[in-house]
């Protein structure tokens, strides 16, 4: 048996265990120090109330003979995908519910849908980036080549006449950069994938930190994207789902390849190698969007927002250039002093015991940048932003 | 951008739309007739008592601070996997943490893992078979190759030193034939795996069917096992999950192929194309293993059993062959009088109103076969195989 050679080319990241490293014997030289931790990937606030009820609802019903559920659909219940549908009417985008796929999560879909393209495509990847577009490619033996984000674009970089490739990952509101497209620079994405025959992947797991009605939260919102994109989004960010998983990916009815209708090849791929998302948390995904759950998602989101804004408050005092922190719940800063990344971290956890991600883990355009979040509680941000302050003047 | 061409070549499955298609044709034309379906090929019973409590309270959990659980281990948390050891160890097979993998349904890792493989292996499948092995394989364009099973050798092909093959699938008990490999035959498969550098994905979605202590339920009761063999599990039928989503998969440590391990290539992939199984689910089905989560779960397949007895010894008083129907849910039977499977579809149809699935359905060995399920009701399963009885006489 030949195993898949290509998996000899993916590059181990030392970033979060070095960082864990680092902590560990600072803590051990210092252990009278608090240490604040920006660095955090990952939600902390619970559940809310309205979907803990209905999972446990849900629970129940699967006790009984008449509530029951076994096998559903693979694509996902018609109960959810008519709350995503009205979700998406809001800013009209108009979906069909076939156009609508639940998945249990973004990262999942955005693996598996390159089972649906031919490895001899060329990906073009903005860097820095989400690690994972990467390795799933380099998984597969595609071509990769990166669009430059920088200090210059604003870390949205744009379409090149004379780059080619056919499928691009877009990651808006960015991870890691928290940068947000507008609805002009995602009419070029659009306009140049069209003209190109190439697709566009188009990520919105942080849809739900956008705030400015002007700008897109999705890329249907741009005439033209349902014959040149695919959405993956998730409840992950915007209702705490991260360890319950639940997202859904948006593949147009009208995009066509080689002949070939995505949509429908999507659908035999997920029902050929996927059963489905629990109904328990299906039930629970469709309660997000009741007018309860829509005010407690959003307290816990404006939470997070509320410790962004302390984060970009104290850079804009000091002038430092940074992205995100107002649509986004990452801010992504330059390291003052022509720091590199890594020693912007040293300095930060040695001076004032404050943890992030140093920017160079998620690219070579990363390196002199670094990533801090605002999933902390809004009482060590706001300490973390006070002993920053200090040392920033 | 250029599709995958290889999902051109994947041929539809009209079989289910067909039955349904049949069923609805006649109960137009008779609309008095009671129709009993023995052709499920889901559960029917709920979640028992003790699991649904154990989902109830991990959701309460979530929605506090300090119960929540956002990200968690790819691979699966090591309360469940604690449980799973367990499990092994009464039937002696010792496991490591790290070989045990908790995924959302055996269906998508028999499909993802053919991430780990070349495409320029050769698969060997038994036919008849579970449709979903044929597919994903024709998705990655490798060469397919088929045991035959047939009456002669009941539905277990045993490995034949003349046929070349990679990645061999063994399904047992089996789906759709019901069919139980012993332990020598299972010895069989897995000297002819070591000797040929071929490697057994073992599909054990139905063994807690299995009472006699002498069949192996699990491929890793066979000695050399681990360096040939990676095994597929799933809740599903074990404690109705088919919608709660919850199995898990064993990579052995030692498994190596071209001076890679297994093991760590499926975690790689699993860590980067995956998020884990969401919190409450694995709560779920770690109370499953409790002391009452095992007496409510086997009086639920017990009744199943009991259902397939009922079958069988209907079978068996008219001296029909049949494979499956002890050790198993599926009862797979030669159509009387040489009839086709379709032919003796229409037959049970018109004459006595029981619907099956014609075994053509699952390969070309199926043809003249015929597939009913025990996952109806006991009274429903009574009242057909009286019909039965009396067409039979």
């Amino acid at each position: 048996m030949k195993i898949n050679e290509n998996y000899k080319k993916l590059k181990a990241s030392y970033l979060f265990s070095t960082i864990a490293k680092k902590v560990a014997e600072f803590t051990e030289k210092n252990p009278d120090k608090k240490i604040i931790r920006l660095g955090i990937g990952d939600v902390t606030k619970p559940l809310c109330k309205t979907v803990v009820e209905a999972i446990k609802n849900a629970a129940i019903e699967m006790g009984t003979p008449e509530g029951f559920h076994g096998y559903g659909p693979e694509q996902g219940y018609d109960f959810l995908k008519e709350e995503i549908k009205k979700y998406y009417s809001k800013r009209n985008v108009a979906l069909e519910l076939d156009e609508i796929f639940i998945s249990d999560g973004a990262k999942s879909d955005l693996g598996n849908i390159l089972d649906l393209f031919s490895t001899e495509n060329t990906v073009l990847i903005p860097d820095p980036v989400y690690p994972v577009y990467v390795d799933t490619n380099t998984m597969q033996n595609r071509k990769i080549i990166f669009a430059k984000a920088d200090e210059e674009n604003k870390f949205l970089p744009m379409p090149d006449d004379n780059v080619k490739a056919d499928i691009v990952y877009l990651c808006s509101p960015n991870n890691p950069t928290g940068a947000v497209y507008n609805k002009e620079q995602l009419e070029k994405w659009v306009a140049w994938a069209n003209k190109n025959n190439a697709i566009i992947l188009f990520d919105a797991a942080y849809e739900c930190f956008i705030s400015d009605s002007n700008l897109p939260r999705s890329i249907f919102e741009i005439k033209g994207a349902k014959n040149c994109a695919i959405e993956f989004c998730s409840f992950s960010k915007t209702a705490g789902f991260t360890g319950t998983r639940c997202g859904y990916t948006v593949v147009p009815l009208e995009l066509e390849f080689s002949e070939m209708k995505l949509n429908k090849m999507w659908l035999r791929r997920q029902t050929t190698k996927f059963n489905g998302v629990p109904y328990i948390v299906q039930r629970g995904a469709a309660a997000v969007f009741t007018e309860a759950g829509q005010k407690e998602i959003l307290e816990n989101i404006n939470y997070y927002k509320k410790n962004a804004k302390l984060i970009a408050d104290t850079l804009d005092k000091h002038n430092i250039f940074y992205t995100g922190g107002i649509h986004s719940p990452y801010i992504w800063m330059k390291c003052p002093n022509n720091m590199t990344s890594w020693e912007f971290f040293d300095y930060l956890l040695n001076e004032i015991q404050v943890v992030g991600t140093p920017g160079s883990g998620f690219g070579v355009n990363g390196e002199g940048f670094f990533r801090l979040t605002s999933f902390g509680t809004y009482e060590n941000t706001k300490e973390a932003m006070e002993r920053l302050d200090k040392i920033l003047k």
